[in-house]
């Protein structure tokens, strides 16, 4: 095993350079708000119009921004101390939380004193915080106190990306021409964003923040049908295929890129470490998929998990600071049966496991008869329900079927259980759908869930494309996000068929901005088609670099650049 | 100029293998039809299903394909005498058209006697054919006199790609379950497409069958709302960065990997010769912007355009073969003013060389003033009008502007004086539209040109992400597909940045294919979801080779597979 240290403190010192580099003519910027917040974004530097008459100077345009202090030069980053905790003085000053001794899951406690991992494990573990007895530290439970939190001024802020502030500078070059009203199926767009409607959308469950406060290196965000619509980015290790310090990395490409959030879906038997290097190195919430590690707990045998090791397993990663859990406490005894007939059976991980476990032991599905206890821990940290589809179709055929509806109207009374404690809570959706049936499936959604943030896979729109899959659910999340699911998780080239590598990433994280950012466009959130008008007026007058410098990926455009085209050059329209 | 025709010669007896080498698996078949019809398809062969009680086989796969004999080991190809051309004896047979002693245009006959492009000339330059004084060879023509053609009957079998035959083996593997049912907004979507449906088509408009009488190689398809979505991909040398021989690898390779049609965009010198090598090639039809060559012939000064010099070109072309005419007679003198505000102006280019010639001249469009002149040229070849967007948006900003309408009105317009002549037409769309404007540009077309078949590049979804416009534009296109767009005009990764090399080609290619699809899906065409059932079912049962084989994209589907995944093996659930 002494590679993968090794391995770990060398890249911990050295990011390779393309994960850090900033983008071309980009720099960081702060937004300051009340009291000391300073919200990070980007800001697009453009040349000027030569016209006939002269120069006409381009405002520069500002974008949201993932990548965390990453992408800023003036940081330095040393993945062995972690980033600096920019939320922890907004949780201390709470009040309702208590530093405690030591990690309180047994599984924290044993890994903590373990010695044959003691070379892989991140440096300057803190010692957990959790919630005096009895308090609730959930956004939602602030938010229904009446508590605007710093977290909610940082997203209003973030939300708006200065359109109010720049509304002169982008309407006097054109950046605001034309920009169409959206269609957006009942949502509510806002003008601006403001701190108290952030609070009313998180008080009414149609928005969470995921923000653990055991995770307080992270930028406050938000997932909601009334905000930007957002994207995941999933990594992981396997046992063979990649190592803690590639995970890390990886977790920073994908923000640099645009994932708003990353779920860390590593397997084998140093999750638990890997995880701690993500979170204290992740700018962005992280999400987790807690079964998994509990199946490895119990040797890969479904049958042998129990609700005490479950527990264990929420507990542990509660306090290393994940921001939201997939549970699949939707996946109940009855259901199971209907999926007999399907083409593709049950296709997800967590399903299949729970399914097993439940028709092992013919009994209720143990997150299902335990979701209050759940909720007593999820609140104690601030971890959001992320409500699995462990029977999301797996196919066409299977879309929209008697056993994913099914589920998806469970998920609906968990949702007003969650609430009912003042847990944060999101729906995860498929999976595959063709475009026919995916406004049903958001309806079905929106309806039975009460408007709490979906969240999607793709959906595919067809599976005959192996090796394509990022397109072919790239056409369905557009569609989803537009009719109303607030955040996509994506899908890499390689799904179905490998692991992703970092051009997938890459390639699977784009894909699903230009998803996303259709389908703001689509619902008309304001001030979304600046950047569409400001790239396209370059385009129009051949300022070739601010047209790469402007899209989501400058440097393929620059690269898929043709000496055979025009030069830089102005066009006198 | 030595070494061009070298370079043709050579790869004339020898394609690239990995145009011509068949899909794993795949053979190609030929169904037969009345009066000795060969309808080409190709059938995918299954491994069986491992199950407890023992092997279950798995009926092979029907799909539709465009490659034309290229795919079919059993012939012998040799692109210097041209492919075998199949509608010959129907053409002949229906007696209403001679055989010219020679191109009758005067640029054709300028060229068949010039020495100095004699080297590059296809040898075997069949005499063109025309339709006998007062005489329509259209098939809207045909099919208004109640006459069901060979090519009609050619596309009833071509559409059905064997359902009817195969159902029974389909439903006992389960590739019919639960085929969805579709959404079509108004289409008629037929349980099974008889050449009579076909037929009735075609006389009310509402589908095209471009199929020049000069261009008897084509296997015939149509273009309808109310059959499969079909792709076109464009092709085209460029003065510097191809040679004839390049621009037919790239049309075997579009075919290959399911381009229904093919535009030829050639500029430069040799454009007359390089579309007759495409041409005599080509199993499916070729489109052509005739505009261009005509810029070419007045040294691309489009004021000095005139409609003799023109009109020349349409003969010229229309006696090679080309099977659909991309026309820009709807940019009318008194629209261009309406692009002035516009953020990107008018980004067509027959668009702007017709409104800097409207401009310079202040006249009124010389192909709507000429327009029922250009529909006696078309019914005696029987070339389709493919009725250009001109004015089209380049921008998301522009979209579905006055401009951009005013144009599709008169599209309308001249679709009912092309179909008083019983002339084929289809209408090109947009360009750049954001998803909530889509449906409105497809109602706006569907009304105002009554039903006649849209063709649409795209369109892009959003302008933030050169270097993946196809998938900007794959989301767009998917959507109006599944609206009741007819055509879909491939894009590029690199469109907007330079030009596509073969991988950009394929990958623009399987782009479309997925949208085309994901819109036959969606619109309930009977069948579309067999070959994802399929696809699901062998995923499901982990046959690795199936899934490639039975995907869009078989080699990089393979390619991609990873060793880290489970091996072949029986999923007994």
């Amino acid at each position: 095993m002494n590679a993968v240290p090794q391995d770990i403190f060398h890249k911990a010192d050295e990011l390779s350079d393309e994960v850090r580099k900033p983008f071309p003519r980009s720099r960081k910027i702060h937004v300051e708000g009340p009291g000391g917040l300073r919200v990070p974004m980007r800001e697009i530097s453009l040349s000027a119009t030569k016209t006939a008459n002269g120069i006409e100077p381009n405002p520069p345009v500002t974008v949201y921004d993932t990548s965390g202090p990453y992408s800023d030069p003036d940081v330095k980053i040393d993945l062995r101390a972690g980033l600096s905790p920019l939320r922890e003085s907004w949780i201390a000053a709470r009040g309702d939380t208590e530093q405690l001794r030591g990690p309180s899951s047994i599984f924290g406690r044993i890994r903590a004193a373990d010695d044959k991992t003691a070379p892989l494990r991140f440096e300057h573990i803190r010692a957990p915080r959790k919630a005096k007895t009895g308090a609730n530290v959930s956004q939602m439970h602030y938010a229904r106190q009446g508590i605007i939190t710093p977290e909610m001024e940082f997203i209003a802020i973030r939300e708006n990306a200065r359109l109010d502030e720049l509304r002169e500078s982008y309407e006097a070059a054109g950046y605001l021409r034309r920009q169409h009203a959206g269609q957006n199926f009942g949502a509510f767009m806002q003008k601006q964003i403001t701190p108290e409607f952030v609070r009313s959308e998180v008080v009414r469950g149609r928005a969470i923040i995921p923000a653990n406060i055991n995770h307080p290196e992270l930028e406050p965000m938000i997932i909601g049908r009334n905000f930007r619509v957002k994207i995941n980015a999933n990594i992981g290790n396997s046992a063979v295929s990649s190592s803690i310090a590639e995970e890390v990395e990886k977790m920073v490409w994908s923000t640099r890129w645009g994932g708003d959030t990353v779920m860390d879906l590593s397997t084998g038997k140093n999750i638990h470490e890997t995880r701690e290097w993500i979170l204290r190195n992740s700018p962005v919430p992280i999400g987790t998929v807690p079964i998994y590690q509990a199946l490895e707990k119990v040797d890969g045998k479904a049958e042998e998990l129990t609700w005490e090791l479950y527990r264990d397993t929420l507990i542990e990663q509660a306090e290393q600071g994940v921001d939201y859990f997939t549970i699949h406490a939707g996946v109940l005894l009855r259901y199971i049966p209907w999926t007999a007939n399907r083409v593709t059976g049950i296709v997800s991980r967590g399903g299949s496991i729970l399914a097993k476990w439940c028709l092992a032991h013919h009994k209720e599905n143990f997150l299902y008869t335990h979701f209050e206890e759940i909720c007593e821990i999820m609140k104690a940290y601030d971890v959001s329900f992320s409500l699995g589809d462990g029977l999301r179709p797996g196919s066409i055929a299977d879309a929209n079927d008697e056993a994913q509806f099914g589920e998806l109207h469970t998920l609906g009374e968990l949702t007003g259980i969650a609430w009912k404690h003042d847990v944060q809570t999101m729906i995860e959706g498929p999976g595959h759908v063709p475009l026919q049936l995916i406004k049903d499936n958001m309806d079905e959604q929106l309806k039975h869930c009460f408007e709490a943030p979906f969240y999607t896979l793709g959906p595919l729109t067809t599976d005959i494309a192996p090796g394509y899959d990022h397109i072919t659910s790239g056409i369905g999340a557009a569609n989803i996000g537009w009719y109303g699911c607030a955040m996509l998780c994506y899908v890499t080239p390689k799904e179905h068929l490998g692991l992703p590598d970092k051009d997938d990433v890459r390639e699977g994280i784009i894909t699903y901005k230009i998803a996303a950012h259709a389908a703001d466009l689509a619902k008309g959130f304001p001030g979304a088609q600046v950047r569409d008008n400001a790239l396209s007026k370059a385009r129009f007058e051949f300022r070739w670099e601010d047209q790469f410098n402007l899209g989501l990926d400058p440097e393929k455009a620059q690269e898929f650049h043709d000496e055979t085209l025009p030069q830089e050059g102005a066009k006198l329209a």
